[in-house]
């Protein structure tokens, strides 16, 4: 049968709590749709770095290529820099898989709450697709006259035409699977303007290519005012690796999904492991309590299954939260419940 | 008596209808209060372009030198590029008077709505501040390799310690003059790891020269999530041109008033004029129909009057527009009435 090799790095504070529910609800899934799942375990983390002074080990990379997906829980703790945590773990992973897209379902769940006025399921649900590797996270920069008056940094903003039209590209093949069949890309190029008319040249010649699929573009600035206001204007959103950072954590907001909401990080080709990660940090307020919710965790595992061809998996698994969401199944606190971490897991694992 | 000379420059689309109700109710503030406003009007536009190829006079920005203040409508119509309009009118303007802070009030006014729920004014008031000179929007970058496959664009955000510094301060003073006394700073340290640390390091320096004041920092992706998810924690948010860009409309459509916000391009020492505006654009779909709403345009005149050193006219001015709107005054269609353009003007003329 179909085997899948997955590398498991709950990480810190909660991810350690949410990362054994996903394996729960994945090894569900596993036996209902028949395919196993090899699990190898890595416990790499904040604490890692306190007892090794490194967040994963020398050859920490090598090992996870051998990896078909990287499922990941939280990176960051109180008292580790994140130049450290984060640039020592989850950066160094997305750069050097190439998991140029990172995508983030914007979906308001039914049976929880947008912070929008009036706002229900068939409002708000749109992906963004972010580009992962270049743009404004770039290595390039300085600082002149240190500690003058003169002092000032720069760093340079690169965009690439491979980079561009690849996150482009898979923006319309992601809208052209979608029934609304529509981008909106992000730009703000009446301001930034030597690269965003470059990103809107990219755009639009892109969209040559794809006849069926209906496109707009907005300044950055009132495309946030757009998701607050028309949240149900957007079916698949593409923007830079800042702007696209920024929308996927505003749309996850706006539906009120941000405690719940999935990540992927994903290189396309499959020359190299994706990831899969929630939004949600590593919540170090409620560590150790047990009381976290998994689900962010659980839809990860969904959206890994779905890269890694178990379609009908991935979606046994949205239903089954779907279910518990709108029929009242146990619920964290976070949703006003009073079930813990594991609750959930079990009942999701039990729908599937 | 006190005279203040105002350059109006009404520019395109409703600009022309709001800004002679913005001058109607300045005139009657003058008189209530004593001042007197010697108003240059000036016709640039987009028409202007059309017609001569330029936006505005090769000595324009002298001429608008001579002014206190400039109090504008709208720049931009259908046909004519950005890089012409604005390139060729606003942001000339901001540049080279030194305009270097952008000011927004994000306001829930009592008896409008916003589009969050279970928002009332006493959750949603704070100013955005934004750096309005340098930054990401930088004019220096290029194209290498153009045509190709190896193409590429570059932009350098450029932060120089002379331009944080006196955003900064800026923020600080004006958070000083307010009853909750906190000042929150836009960031994205963790990924943009040149300019955003400096960022940083300026705000922890300043800081402690405020030592009365509360602060706090968000990167910038998160921070627009509790835009809208917890708009009540915020009294002066300051960010680097993109992130208070980007701020200063989704403060303004969280409060439901982005239709009717004001905004000032100040320069902070008046060695050079400063520029108030509505937030609001020329929108060409329902120009000429003398039905868009003036309060942006008066809003932006009871700031343009503060900066003016008239801030019992100012304040007169806030006051009566929110009495319009909270007991039922004349309200134009955005706002759910029928009145017309100048129907709003008169009213709050009278009021003050
Ligand atoms: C016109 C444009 C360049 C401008 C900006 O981004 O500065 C606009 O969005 C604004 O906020 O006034
Ligand atoms: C950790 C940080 C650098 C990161 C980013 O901006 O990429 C985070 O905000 C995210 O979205 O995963």
């Amino acid at each position: 049968s179909r085997t899948h090799r997955i590398a498991v790095v709950p990480g810190d504070g909660i991810g350690k709590e949410t990362v054994p529910e996903g394996l729960r609800v994945l090894d569900a899934a596993a036996r209902r749709f028949g395919f196993d799942l090899k699990l190898d375990h890595y416990d790499w983390s904040c604490e890692t770095y306190q007892k090794t002074g490194r967040m994963m080990p020398e050859d920490g990379l090598e090992q996870l290529a051998q990896s078909d997906s990287i499922f990941l829980g939280a990176v960051g703790w109180p008292g580790v820099p994140d130049h450290i945590s984060l640039w020592g773990l989850l950066i160094p992973i997305r750069r050097s898989f190439d998991q140029y897209i990172s995508l983030r379902p914007c979906k308001l769940m039914p049976g929880t709450k947008s912070p929008l006025a009036n706002r229900g399921p068939a409002d708000i649900d749109f992906y963004v697709v972010r580009e992962n590797t270049e743009g404004e996270y770039s290595s390039s920069g300085g600082r002149m006259f240190p500690g003058t008056e003169r002092e000032f940094v720069t760093q340079d903003s690169v965009f690439t035409r491979h980079g561009v039209d690849r996150v482009l590209k898979y923006a319309f093949e992601l809208a052209q699977t979608r029934p609304r069949k529509k981008v909106t890309s992000a730009t703000k190029s009446n301001g930034i303007t030597f690269t965003m008319p470059y990103w809107d040249e990219r755009f639009a010649e892109m969209a040559k290519n794809y006849p069926g699929i209906t496109t707009d573009q907005f300044h950055i600035d009132i495309l946030c005012a757009h998701f607050v206001q028309h949240p149900d204007w957007f079916d698949v959103v593409v923007g830079s690796n800042l702007f696209g950072d920024i929308l996927s954590d505003l749309g996850p907001a706006v539906a009120g999904s941000i405690g719940i909401a999935p990540s992927a990080n994903i290189n396309p080709e499959k020359k190299h492991p994706s990831m899969f990660e929630p939004v949600h940090g590593s919540a170090p307020d409620i560590a150790g309590k047990h009381i976290c919710n998994p689900i962010g965790q659980i839809w990860s595992g969904a959206m890994m299954l779905e890269h890694l061809g178990e379609k009908e998996a991935a979606d046994a698994i949205l239903r089954a939260i779907e279910k518990l969401l709108a029929e009242g199944g146990p619920r964290t606190r976070d949703l006003g419940g009073q079930a813990g971490t594991a609750d959930v897991g079990r009942a999701l694992a039990e729908a599937v």
